[in-house]
C-alpha cells in the first residue's frame, strides 16, 4: 500500500492528504436539515449529515488527490451510527481509488493491539471465515507502549500489505511537554523516530517503509531533523493551514526525491465555504470551495517544493 | 462517579474490576454455535456470541463487584456489530448498576480529544438535543499529546461528574522502552504521574480526584513510589493473574485507608473455565467459574491487604 500511495502522489502531483474530520458544526445547514428530516435530531441524523458531506467532498475532490484520512474520533462521538457513517466513508473512498489513512491513534499492549490491527487493517477468523472490520489502507498509532504494542501491527502490515504512521512529534501545542524532554540528551521524539526507523526496517517497500511517522508541520525545524532519522519512512504532517503549518515550512519534510512526506489538511479543506476566500462559493457550493482550497494547497506545495 | 465508585468498593469489599476483553476463543463452543445459526460466521454473528458470553459473566458476577472493564479493541476488531455489542454492554452493566470503565486509551489533540471525551463520556449536539454515544463511567486516556489533550477530558468530567485513568505505567513487557526513560533523573512514567496529580486537583471528588492512573500490577515497585506522587488518585491496576501479578504484589498500590487502587482481571476471570483450577465447572457452566475466579480474587487480595 505504500508503494500505492507513492504512485499515486506521484501521478497526481499532489503530496496532500484531506483529513474527513466532519464536525457538525463544519456541514451546512441545507445538508443538515436534509438529513434531519429524514433521521430527526438524532445519532442517525447527525451520522447522515456526515456522511453527505464527506461524499460531496469526496466527489468533489478524489481526482486531485491519492488519500484522505478519516478522524475517527469526529464519528465516534455520535456513537455506533457515528461508526457506521465511518464505514461508509471508508468504503466509498476506495470506491473512488483513495488510499485511506485511518486516524484512530490506536495503541496498547500486546493482544490488545492486535485486535486493533485487526479491526482497522487485518481481518478476524469468525467460524470459518476471514472478515474484515473497518478495513483501511493505513492507521496512525500511539507508540507509548513500546515494541510490544506496535509489532502486532508489523504483523498485521505484514500480511496485508498496510501501513501505518506512528505518532513521533504531534502537532499540538502542548506536544513538547513529553515529547521535547532530554533523555541521554536527545529528545524522547527523537528515540521514538530511531525506533520507527527500525521497526520500519522490517516492512519495507520497494522505496519506502510500510511504517511511517507523524511529525507536526508546526514543528518545521523538528522535520528537518527527523527526516534524517528515518529516511525511508514517509512523514504524515498534520498542522497545514488552520493550524497554522504553510507550503514554506513543509519542504524539509521532503526526501531530496521530493517524496517522502504527506501533507493534511482537515478543517481549511472540508470547512473551506467558510472562510473568507472562498465565501463566493456560498454553502450551497460547499465542496466546489473544498476543491479549490484543494487546488490552492496543491500549488502552495508543489511551488515551495519547486523552490 | 468517583464517590460512587469508591462506595461500590467499601459495600462489596472487592477492590477489582472484572475486564470484558471477549475474545471469540474465549467464549465456549455452544455460545458461539447458537450465535452463528442465529446470525450465521458473520461480524454479527461473532457480536451476538460476545454480547451473550458477557451478558452470562455479568449476571454471575455483577453483586460480587464494583465495576467492569470493557477494553473496546475486542469489540471493534468486529466493526460496526462489534461496537454494537460493546453498547449493550455498557448499558447492561448499568442496568446492573455497575461502575464502567471505558478502557479505550484514547488520546489526541485538543478537538478531536473533545470529540473522543463526548464519544466516551459525554454528550454531543445534535440539533437541539443532547445525545450520547457511548456513555461509560470512566475512560482510559493515553498522555503522549500532554495537557492539551487531556484537558478536554477533564472540561467532560467535571460538566458530567465522570472520570479518566491516564496511562503512566504499563503492564506489558516494553513498557520501559520509552516510560522507564530518564528525565532529569527521573523516570518518563514519572513525570507523567505528577502530571496526573496536577491535572487531577482540578476534579476532586470527596476524597479521591476523578482523575486517576493506569499502573501495571507487573512493576510493584513503582506502584509503591508512584502512590506517593498521585495520592489522590486512584490506581487502575492491570496485569492481575494472567499477567503474572498476585495479591501480595497489590498492596503498593493501595493509600493506607485500604482504597485508592482498583485491580483488574480479564482472561483469569472471564476465560476461568479454561484453567484446570475451574475445570470442573466445564464450558457449559462457564459463568459460574467466572463467579468462582471472582470470589478467589477478592479473597487473595483481601488476605493480602489485612496483612
Amino acid at each position: 500500500m505504500i508503494n500505492k500511495l507513492t504512485e499515486k502522489i506521484k501521478k497526481t502531483g499532489a503530496p496532500i492528504v484531506v483529513g474527513l474530520d466532519p464536525m457538525l458544526s463544519y456541514v451546512p445547514e441545507q445538508v443538515k436539515k436534509e438529513a434531519f428530516s429524514k433521521c430527526g435530531e438524532t445519532l442517525e441524523g447527525a451520522a447522515e449529515a456526515i456522511w453527505q458531506f464527506n461524499k460531496a467532498i469526496v466527489d468533489a475532490t478524489y481526482d486531485l488527490i491519492p488519500a484522505v484520512k478519516p478522524q475517527i474520533a469526529m464519528y465516534e462521538q455520535f456513537g455506533v451510527p457515528g461508526l457506521v457513517a465511518y464505514k461508509k466513508t471508508v468504503d466509498y473512498c476506495h470506491e473512488k481509488d483513495l488510499v485511506v489513512i485511518a486516524d484512530v491513534k490506536r495503541g496498547d499492549i500486546g493482544s490488545t493491539s492486535a485486535a486493533y490491527a485487526d479491526a482497522h487493517l487485518g481481518k478476524v477468523l469468525v467460524g470459518e471465515k476471514q472478515l474484515a472490520g473497518f478495513d483501511a489502507d493505513f492507521a496512525t498509532v500511539n507508540p507509548y507502549l513500546g515494541s510490544d504494542g506496535i509489532q502486532p501491527f508489523l504483523n498485521v502490515c505484514k500480511q496485508e500489505k498496510k501501513g501505518i504512521f506512528i505518532l513521533v512529534k504531534t502537532s499540538n501545542p502542548s506536544s513538547g511537554e513529553f515529547q521535547d524532554r532530554l533523555i541521554d540528551g536527545k529528545p524522547l521524539y527523537e528515540h521514538v523516530a530511531e525506533k520507527v526507523a527500525q521497526w520500519g526496517e522490517e516492512v519495507m517497500g520497494d522505496s519506502y517503509s510500510y511504517v511511517g511517522a507523524v511529525v507536526g508541520a508546526t514543528y518545521p525545524e523538528m522535520g528537518k531533523a527527523l527526516r534524517k532519522v528515518m529516511p525511508k519512512s514517509y512523514i504524515l504532517v498534520p498542522g497545514y493551514g488552520a493550524q497554522g503549518g504553510k507550503g514554506v515550512d513543509l519542504v524539509p519534510f521532503f526526501n531530496e526525491d521530493g517524496l517522502g512526506a504527506i501533507v493534511n489538511s482537515s478543517r481549511g479543506i472540508i470547512a473551506a465555504y467558510k472562510k473568507e476566500e472562498y465565501a463566493t462559493y456560498g454553502a450551497q457550493n460547499f465542496a466546489d470551495a473544498s476543491r479549490a482550497a484543494v487546488e490552492a494547497m496543491i500549488q502552495d506545495i508543489s511551488t515551495a517544493l519547486r523552490k
